[in-house]
């Protein structure tokens, strides 16, 4: 039995009896409009490396008073954040994650060659007070709202705060909205302003996470024309039939999101409750779909949850919190309750 | 008139009465195999970081005694060499770069925070004794054979002396073989052993740019999993469906990489005899689709080109060498006809 100490471990493992509150991958199908892009398709060429005029334009009312030429369609948020923090790359520069944190993020900061330094989320809302002591030395701040793996959602005057205070000081924030269409409680506010770099997803959104489409937004022309010269040469366009589907997804009636959303929030509620009840503290998802609830020592219960339950969830530490453990919820309720039978089980004999 | 400075400049410019002889990019379809994954095809999800497995299987007969698991499935050669290059970094490491290159390479070495060393090709060819004194100062030497922008394949004998001075030094050779199957005279070597990496992609071969699919291999099994570590947070898998076209291309009938080798070395002979006639100094292409002709003043060439004769052509200087001027001929033999007489018109007029 070998111990499980990274999310890479869970990859390709699923199906048959084994129930994975594991991954972040959404379930639901894209819209049929994307799927039926593929229909007599045969374009092969380069496209533009900052990605497909149309999509770009399309995405132009996403962000006030945004320009076709200050997009840049990326595989997925992941290289979209990965191009932003090459770009930002200066010596010794510090960004500013938030802890806990999405696994990822202080690789991504490691192989962009810039430093790491966290804030901390209390319940996880971010505290001004902290921020202020810590973003004048920073180069840029990184935020994430809705969070994976909290789910709360930060407030509009605290977010606002920041704009405000990153302009002031000049220093960047990137905003982490993968997450934006998926809020159960209150607005998801987006972050503006000329010192601001958004990131955004059709992975979530769109159930589109295999085809890896995302993209960024800047109103700094020279920080995006930065960023497509590394695209450039670091992958040049992304897939071109990609965009294309992504087009179509966005094109598509907004009855899509809005269906999805009451899903998401079946099994917010379902999980949530079902947590509750046997007593575990955590907290009431605002947005996203994860639960993170406190469960001592995180690293043994992953094990056993998943040696002898059979049972995918992911240990707290990997997110920068060990003694949480997270569940995702991307999978139908039968399967959430099953689910839920066996974590009551293993906390019941532990 | 704006003056023509890097080939980005060209980007989205072609059709109408415009010739180019610009960008490497294949203008044949790829198989018919690959459009046809295309139907029906319903996927959504995530798949495995280092790519497909039934693709990594079906590429173990390219390289010796190989292993799915020393595969990894990048965004085109591009992700494949931005991804090997950022594993290498060590502080200082110097990575041995050939003299004309491909435009990319510095880029890449620059955005890996590695060190740029130049190795000069004569007559497109690599010179053993200069290498002997730079590499073992190097962390790594990239070979590119069939060579952008030269045309050029170095020699089996030099390629193998490579290899075995790579291994003494412990030195990491990286063999971009995009160019592969574009072989007009001789035979492709592929360079083999423990410290090499080889770099290829699907663009080239079956005209599938635009699908971003490529791919590394190497022998060294602990880099290789650095190498997916790096893309698992830098960009997550390659786009699913482009996988399963490029592996129903590998699979379609050879005919198609022969016939389409007839159709290249009919245009590189029309260009080659039609340059040599206008008594341009340049070499045969022995593979890839580029000539690399002795131009006088090469930056004043192409803008010229440009604008009086709707011609595009790229500057040497791009490539290392200011004095030549390359000439893609991924274009039908009415379109490289017509070039070639505008071409001999600015020279006869100039």
């Amino acid at each position: 039995m070998q111990n499980i100490n990274s999310p890479s471990f869970f990859i390709g493992k699923g199906g048959g009896e084994l129930i994975s509150f594991g991954s972040g991958q959404p379930d639901l199908a894209p819209p049929a409009e994307a799927f039926a892009v593929l229909d007599n398709y045969r374009s092969f060429k380069y496209g533009q490396v900052c990605g497909l005029q149309e999509l770009r334009e399309a995405l132009t009312p996403v962000y006030e008073k945004s320009q076709p030429g200050q997009f840049v369609i990326t595989n997925g948020a992941s290289e979209a954040l990965d191009l932003v923090l090459r770009a930002l790359y200066v010596p010794g520069g510090k960004i500013l994650l938030p802890k806990p944190y999405y696994y990822s993020y202080p690789y991504n900061v490691q192989f962009a060659h810039l430093e790491i330094d966290y804030y901390e989320l209390i319940d996880g809302k971010i505290v001004l007070e902290e921020l202020k002591k810590k973003l004048p030395d920073a180069r840029a701040i990184l935020i994430n709202s809705p969070s994976n793996p909290t789910g709360t959602l930060q407030d509009r005057e605290v977010l606002k705060e920041i704009e405000k205070m990153a302009e002031e000081l000049d220093i960047y924030v990137i905003a982490d909205n993968v997450y934006r269409e998926l809020v159960y409680v209150g607005e998801f506010y987006q972050l503006a302003g000329k010192k601001v770099i958004s990131i955004d997803s059709f992975s979530k959104t769109y159930g589109m996470c295999g085809y890896r489409v995302g993209y960024l937004h800047s109103y700094d022309q020279q920080l995006v024309d930065k960023i497509v010269e590394i695209k450039t040469h670091a992958s040049m366009n992304t897939n071109v039939l990609a965009q294309e589907m992504a087009l179509a997804a966005l094109k598509s009636p907004r009855d899509y999101i809005d269906h999805h959303l009451q899903i998401w929030s079946e099994r917010r509620d379902m999980i949530y409750n079902g947590m509750k009840e046997m007593g575990l503290d955590l907290w009431q998802p605002e947005g996203a779909f994860y639960v993170f609830p406190k469960i001592e020592n995180a690293n043994k219960a992953i094990n056993e949850l998943y040696y002898k339950y059979q049972l995918i969830a992911y240990d707290g530490a990997w997110f920068g919190e060990p003694d949480r453990v997270r569940f995702s919820y991307a999978l139908d309720v039968e399967k959430i309750q099953e689910g839920l039978k066996r974590l009551k089980l293993y906390l019941a004999e532990k």
